[in-house]
């Protein structure tokens, strides 16, 4: 049993094939600059060399031939024939409020996600791309769609709803969504499994920290708060984005600078987070050389981005009155161990102590916290791909 | 020695005359409607009923005068002749990046504050025309100024700055300020009184819950992070301000409601907070009252004001890598025990017990945590006047 994971960008388009019963990934590629020019296949055959297809992709649709020309390629091709695919797995970036776990893909939900497409209009739209081309070249192949903000769908009010106006939220929908839910979901139930404990018996702040960056508290099994928003612009500083700001300010620099609201608002998703203050970079391996060879800025910018994530993990033990275990995942999460030094070394009041040499890892499941620490401290690398073939076969095993 | 104390808004000026020996408060009172019509002056003198006195004020200047002809006034005056008062204390609001502390006002010190004026252009101009009104009427009075600023100026850049591009921050002096400063420190102080402490060997998380209000992490005599901004808009939510949002539904509300990014701004400042949750009121005893009765957004609001202050009181712990005690002030910190309760109760993975019976209290010094308690639980009134008034001495005496 394959299933075909598929996540599509406006002028991109990455998948994996995943063969379920060892869980192992048969292949993996993306396909760039759809529709544009000069547009390239980048594909990784398990076990054989990678291989780049110069062609031309003008929509999604030839895209997805591409990639399938090359999943059964005598050459580089994985499979024999086409038919062993037997579901494909889109991620989507913005369910709403309709959408609290994964669904197999009908005419119904094309339409609410379309419904949702003002929440999202920049991913939404390629997302559904994605599955009108697989529908018209794979018809008789199930789909499902796995939604980044369905995790968070068991939120309480108190953490969704900001404080505005109530017809807010009953007439434009605004409330705090959340994304990366694939991927706190994967990494808060295999670090249960790590740990030994039924995952509705802990209480798991995750950290999601790559080029978008979010946190999460995950109460037994439920996610009850996160950081980013209604958008992925709100909570901790990121590569490019602001995070948290004092919302006055936009009104401000209309005002001082002569700016325009969606000026403002370009700068805070394109040119803030630790590439604003440190002027440098939004690159984290870049700030960590500068910072080393004595660039303030570059030091700044990592300072703050720990200190707001040190705080989250704060006010989310909070949130959950108590937290057992944190977690970090995603590229810097994964990799960074100075970053993860930095956020955890001033949180010893939560009882963590941790191991300076077991957290000296890149990329590879670990406890970093020393046996005696009171709040387990892991980096469990990320899946997405994976969560979302395990849900795509739910799915379609129900049905 | 007695010091005025003197807090002007855009069309009011509230007043306390403090004889410093036993620092008790001989008058106090509100002149209102200055500049308007039907402009009056309600006095308090200590042991004497309160008058009201109707007569127009046409600026601060008249205001001033009407002021001190009621302290020296054969009926209800508590001085027998103006030269008796040595001093006047003034509230500032934004005392900008030039204030870490009261300074006795000169040209230098007028000059900055208007300097500061496009960060708060409601509330420094009325503060600037009050001083200028007394200067006119008691040339030869030495005078302070006390910023609301001024206490939150020992912020680390990690907490100070926003993840913007640099520039934002040195061209046009965005950051977080933080305000209701004089509070914050007067009950940190207080409380390390209180619980026979020195100054700087606790920390303390200050909450200030009023009309406004806001949350200041003081970790040994410092002010190290504090949940107001750039702007009084930023942080917990508040009677009629929204606090904390994702910042894209400013632009998202222009582009889906048609609105502009003032009206956005003015509905965040004005129809948010507890009232746009509600529905029906920005004040907590009204709400307390509704919620009671059965009403669902009432108890929502008040559900999501406990919830998000919890949030920051965790959030400071860890900034401050731990906490030893949490101060309640202002109207509703010292009045509502059932706010007060519904924050700290989740609490107890902070070690904090409290004291269900001694919380029952309301504007008084208690401590309402249980002896046993791990973190101690206070509330302290706020006195800014009598901060003000002191360092008003301060000031003076060091000249």
């Amino acid at each position: 049993m394959h299933i075909l994971v598929i996540n599509c960008g406006s002028s991109s388009l990455k998948y994996q094939l995943i063969s379920m019963k060892h869980e192992t990934v048969l292949a993996k590629g993306l396909a760039e600059r759809i529709g544009i020019n000069d547009s390239l296949l980048t594909h990784s055959p398990k076990g054989k060399d990678k291989v780049v297809v110069r062609k031309d992709m003008k929509d999604h649709i030839e895209a997805i031939q591409i990639v399938l020309d090359a999943l059964v390629d005598k050459e580089h091709g994985v499979i024999e024939d086409m038919s062993q695919i037997k579901a494909v797995g889109h991620r989507v970036v913005h369910g709403g409020e309709d959408f609290a776990g994964s669904v197999c893909i009908n005419d119904d939900v094309i339409e609410a996600l379309k419904n949702n497409a003002t929440l999202a209009p920049l991913h939404n739209p390629a997302n559904i791309m994605g599955i009108m081309a697989c529908r018209q070249i794979m018809p008789d192949v199930p789909m499902a769609g796995t939604f980044d903000t369905a995790f968070h769908q068991t939120m309480p009010r108190e953490s969704y709803l900001y404080a505005l106006p109530y017809s807010y939220y009953t007439d434009y929908k605004v409330r705090r969504y959340g994304f990366h839910g694939t991927s706190h979901k994967y990494v808060s139930q295999r670090v249960a499994e790590l740990m030994e404990k039924p995952y509705d018996a802990i209480k798991t702040v995750t950290c999601h920290l790559g080029n978008g960056s979010s946190i999460t508290a995950v109460d037994r099994g439920r996610s009850v708060d996160t950081s980013m928003g209604m958008t992925p612009l709100e909570g901790v500083p990121m590569g490019t984005r602001s995070g948290d700001i004092d919302p006055s300010i936009i009104e401000f620099m209309e005002r001082e600078a002569g700016m325009t609201a969606q000026e403002v608002l370009n700068d805070l998703n394109r040119k803030s987070g630790v590439l604003g203050i440190s002027g440098i970079s939004s690159d984290f391996r870049d700030l960590a050389d500068a910072a080393e060879t004595g660039n303030e800025r570059a030091k700044l910018a990592l300072d703050i981005f720990c200190y707001r994530i040190r705080k989250y993990i704060g006010a989310y033990a909070a949130a959950m009155n108590g937290v057992d275990c944190i977690v970090f995942t995603a590229g810097i999460g994964e990799n960074a161990a100075s970053v993860r030094a930095a956020i955890v070394s001033k949180l010893s009041w939560l009882g963590i102590e941790l191991d300076e040499e077991k957290n000296n890892t890149r990329g590879r499941e670990a406890r970093i916290s020393t046996p005696d620490s009171k709040v387990q401290v892991w980096v469990v690398p990320t899946n997405e791909e994976l969560m979302i073939a395990r849900d795509t076969l739910t799915c379609i095993t129900k049905d």
